[in-house]
Formats: C-alpha cells, sequence, structure tokens
C-alpha cells in the first residue's frame, strides 16, 4: 500500500517536472538567423489547425498570393479568405515596394561592398524584411491559423520571399494576357510603367512580367508554387479550389465557395473600400469576365499576338484564337519544355 | 497516515499547478504596442549599464546621431563608439531610405486612405518599421548595453523616430556651412539633388536640410536632442563629451577621447573600408580642417552669405567672418528666439 503511494506520488513528481521542463523549453529560443527574436499570441484565433499561431517568424508556413493585377488575385484570396483557417485580407500595397528596395540593394555589386563592409549583410537585411512584412501581414487584419498575404506584384520577389520564408507557399494566379490587358485598359487601372492607350506595348510588358513570375514559381524549392488559372478557377471552382487546398495542406471547407456570404463578417472576407476588384468579388464566383476583350484588341496587334506575347502559349491560351476554348485548354509549360535559361533569367535576388 | 500522504500528495499538485500557471503566464505576453513581440539575447555584451541588453523593441534606449554630411557625424559615432557600453557602428545607408519610403506614405493623403481601409494603419507601419530598424541597428554591430545608429540623414525623420522610439535621444551634429560644403565639394562626396560645381546652390541647400533636422531637434519631446557644434567638439573634446555623455545617462569614460586607439579592437571602433570619412577618423581628435574652406568660396557668395545659408547666423556661426572665431561661438538660437512656424515647417510626419 505504501509503495504504492509513493509510486503515485513519484508518478506526480515526475509529470511535474515534466511539464515544467516542457514549459521551460518551449520559452526558449535562442535565436538563430536573426538577432531579434518575434513572438505573437493570437487571441481570439479562427479555429485550430497544423500551423501554429502564436509564434510568427521564419518558419512561419505564409501563404503569398500573387500575379499581374487583373488576373484573379482578389477573387483567389476573397476564396481563400472564406476558409475558416486562412485570413489574407486586403492588399497592403507597401510589402511590394519594400521588396522592390530590397532587390535594388541586391543588384548593385557596389552597394553590396558597401553595406557587407557596414555588416548589413545579406543575413542581416533578411532578417529585417522578415520582421517587416510579419509585422504588416499580422498586424492589418485578424488573427488565423494561416496567414496570407496578397499583393499581386509581391510574387515578382517570389525567389526572394521563399529564401526568407523557407516555409511559405506561394499561388501564382495566370489569365490570358489578352483578358488581364483589357481589363487594365478597360477600367484604367494605373500600372507603373504601362500606357493605357496602347494595347500592343502593354501585352509585351504583361507577357515579360509574367514570364519573371512564372520562371520564379516553376523554379521555387520543394514545390512550393501552384499556378493556377483564373480561367480554370471560375469554370471548376471547386476542382480547382480542392487541389489548391491540398496543395496548401489545409482540409476542405464548402465555404471557399462561397465567398460572397462571408464579407464583412468576423473570420471571413474583408474588403477595402477603396480597392479596384471589391466591387467583383462581391458577387458569387462568375464566368462573365472570361471574353469580355473579344472585339476590343486592335487587329494589327491581334495578328501578331505570338510575338507580342509569347507568355501566351506556354500558358497554354491559343495565340491565335479569338477567343480560346477556356473550357479545354492548353498545357501550362514546365521546366521539361521550359528552358533553364528562362526559368531563372528574372530571378532578381540571386543568392 | 493515509490523509498525510494524501496531504503531501496534494501539495505536489499544487505545486504542480502552480510551476505550470507561473510558466505558462510568463510566457504570454500579450501585444500592446505591437502585435510581434522582439527580444534579443545580446552574448558577450560589451558591458553592464542601466540599459537592459537581451530586450529590444519600443522602449529600447536607442541613440540616433545625425545632421548633414561632412558635420563631424563619423567622429562622434568613433568617439561614442570609444565608450565601454555604447556600440554604434557603420553607417547603415539602409536606414534613411526606409525611413524616407515611411515618409512618403504619410504624406499623400489619398495613400493614407487607401493604406488605412488595407488595414496597414500608422500603427501597424510604425511596428514594421521599428522591426526593421532594430533588426538592422542590432544586427549589423556586436552586442552593447546602449545601441547608437549613425546614418547622417536619419535625422531627417527626428519627430518620426522620437514616436517609434519614444526613449531614444538624438546627437544633431551642426558644423559651418561653409567648411561642410567646402568638405562635400573638395572631396567629391556626392549627396543626392546637390551640385558638386556650385558652392551657392550647395549652400542654399545645405541651410535648408538643416533647418529641417534642427527644428525638429529643437522640438523634440523631453529635450531628448542635443544639437553639438563640430568646431566645439574638436577644440574642447572632453567639455563637449562631459556634457553629452549626461545627455545620454552614461558614465564618464576617459577612452572617448582616444577613439583612435580603439579602433578595429573588440568593443572598440568598427570602421568601413569604403566609407568617405574612415580616412579622418583614424587620426586623433584635431582641428586641423576647421578653417581649410577660407579662400575657396567665391567672392559673389561670400558677399551674400546671410542671404544664402541663413541658418549659419542662427546655429552662431557669424556668415560675414571668414573665418569666423570658432572658439568664441555665437549662441544658438532656441526656441525662445526661433518662431514656432520655423519649428514645425519641415516636419515630415505629423502625428
Amino acid at each position: 500500500m505504501r509503495s504504492h503511494k509513493m509510486s503515485v506520488l513519484l508518478g506526480c513528481v515526475l509529470l511535474c517536472s515534466a511539464s515544467i521542463l516542457y514549459l521551460g523549453l518551449s520559452g526558449i529560443d535562442c535565436p538563430h538567423s536573426s538577432p531579434v527574436r518575434r513572438q505573437t499570441w493570437a487571441e481570439g484565433s479562427k479555429n485550430q489547425s497544423q500551423a501554429s499561431p502564436g509564434y510568427y517568424g521564419e518558419e512561419t508556413p505564409l501563404i503569398f498570393i500573387g500575379g499581374f493585377p487583373r488576373s484573379g488575385t482578389t477573387l483567389m484570396r476573397a476564396m481563400l479568405d472564406a476558409h475558416k483557417a486562412v485570413r489574407c485580407g486586403e492588399e497592403t500595397r507597401v510589402i511590394p515596394r519594400l521588396l522592390a528596395m530590397r532587390a535594388t540593394w541586391s543588384r548593385s555589386a557596389r552597394e553590396r561592398v558597401r553595406l557587407d563592409e557596414a555588416g548589413v549583410t545579406d543575413h542581416v537585411l533578411d532578417s529585417a524584411v522578415r520582421a517587416f512584412l510579419l509585422e504588416v501581414i499580422v498586424g492589418h487584419g485578424e488573427p488565423a491559423d494561416r496567414l496570407c498575404n496578397k499583393d499581386p506584384f509581391a510574387l515578382k520577389s517570389l525567389s526572394y520571399l521563399s529564401r526568407i520564408f523557407p516555409r511559405a507557399k506561394f499561388v501564382l494566379m495566370l489569365r490570358d494576357g489578352r483578358a488581364t490587358v483589357h481589363s487594365m485598359i478597360s477600367r484604367k487601372v494605373t500600372i507603373s510603367g504601362f500606357d493605357l492607350t496602347n494595347y500592343r506595348d502593354s501585352l509585351t510588358k504583361w507577357s515579360r512580367a509574367v514570364e519573371g513570375m512564372y520562371s520564379q514559381c516553376l523554379a521555387a524549392p520543394n514545390a512550393s508554387c501552384l499556378p493556377v488559372r483564373y480561367e480554370q478557377l471560375v469554370l471548376r471552382p471547386e476542382e480547382e479550389m480542392r487541389k489548391l487546398l491540398i496543395f496548401l495542406g489545409l482540409q476542405w471547407d464548402p465555404a471557399v465557395l462561397h465567398h460572397e456570404e462571408l464579407i464583412g463578417k468576423a473570420g471571413g472576407v474583408s474588403l477595402s473600400k477603396v480597392e479596384r476588384s471589391t466591387d467583383q468579388v462581391m458577387n458569387p464566383v462568375n464566368t462573365d469576365a472570361l471574353s469580355k476583350w473579344v472585339g476590343n484588341i486592335p487587329a494589327g496587334a491581334l495578328h501578331e499576338m505570338d510575338d507580342i506575347a509569347p507568355m501566351l502559349a506556354r500558358l497554354g491560351y491559343d495565340p491565335r484564337a479569338n477567343p480560346p476554348n477556356y473550357a479545354r485548354p492548353g498545357p501550362l509549360q514546365t521546366p521539361n519544355n521550359y528552358t533553364l535559361h528562362q526559368r531563372t533569367a528574372e530571378t532578381p535576388h540571386p543568392s
């Protein structure tokens, strides 16, 4: 009897020690990659999942949605916002600007020497950019198990983002460039460097910008980038979203097919009054925008489409069909039929 | 006997619960000013002082040294680097760029609305800028009890820095603008927006830039900014440094008068091979540079100096004396004889 009680006592002491040890260890997190340790306690988290809300750092499995503007990035983030475990929120606007500034510091060899001599190494800069991004992504919306960011041109720095957030996943929205450029021009969406009166020039630049993002997507380590075609998303939303949620490691949630029902609700879809695509994602997923461009592109440009926008064919859009049959898309070109040169040519942050 | 053992058991369980509760609570740090908590473990800290190395955040009592380039900012930071409790280090170059970008976001009312609508409030941006700055300041050099940053033009954002680091202290280096501009032109130090062939234009712009920093220095809350005249620093180094260390809340350390002996030593003065003033601070404090400008400024500009550079007189430099008697400086104009309009006119971040 006595030894039985002693066993209980011993068991209790062991349990106690183990608990203290566990809690003690979980509180100690020596800095490896960054001298400044970050931690957050997400109060009122939307839901539990495999992520660990409460700690934000290099290992946070962020989701980055991007692509060329007017390619369904807002629709995608609204559908993901409807998922009970995810919060994307509005475009932060400042994240792509910081990433662009960071890219300029890497581009000049002279500047890199100056920064290195000042102790401002790539490692220090990466920690600083990571800290900035986390503060903005965490701070500008509700807490959630999986935080997500949607700033279309942030994916120009996809390779860099995958370096500073090695567990991040990337969703690259693709769309027929003729539709994208028509949407941009007809809705007067100004994009730095684009001439809103010129289809030919805009399609050329669309092709170049998309090539840069797509090549980084294909080269992303651990298959961490999924290209999603806007047309497939609106034609087969459930199929595409099931594929996407598996890619993101998230459980199926039928709410993603009805994002419009969760607009403005806690844990749902938060929209900015002044962001351009807000009025469109107020509606359920629909196919209205697929072929609006047909008949609006000058004939001269239409005939040379293959030369003007070589990315159309690579992304499976027939450059000579006006419009192509979006229900039967061509194949997305993958590393197998895409040269290494093309894939890495525009990576802005060579490591 | 049985109840005695039960009491021991109960006691153990209570102890266990209390320990778990304590450890649990000590790990929970609800976000007040920032959703992302920062903490650093300063290994091998230079020395102990009133600051608490190990935690870096809004309350960190940073020291910011700045002013117009070629005004003794490098000398000042080298002298402070020689203090056993302080580390400034090289110019980070990236900090003034981030601060300038942050200022542009505040300047446009339209941009502010867009950011606010996206949840990217001033509060979120301030947390992000603070996190970025801390990562760079902490990461680019040795740990120390008092961390310091010297990027001359960072003090264009002095008011803003005092908002995001309310316990920070600021050291504004001032120098006779004629000497500053002569140094800039004769040493070909390019500064964005300055014409290195034109004394008149450069002195006008010097005056404007210094006015912006000086007015923010005078308006800094809790007398947290000390203007230091370069000429007084080299003519009376001990007197000036004693005053400065009292202002910074640091003990007197005679090492600050012999910074050149600590160059390249651990805990001493780290210099960049490619920073412009490195060759000059290799030497002990000296007065060689005081009057080099005399005879090098075009006569036309000299005669209109009062109009070209009104800040000369406000900072106690006789605009008609070539050179003035630096050993007997005129008074620095203070808020009492400096209008409120002038003091706040160039504050880039109105709160």
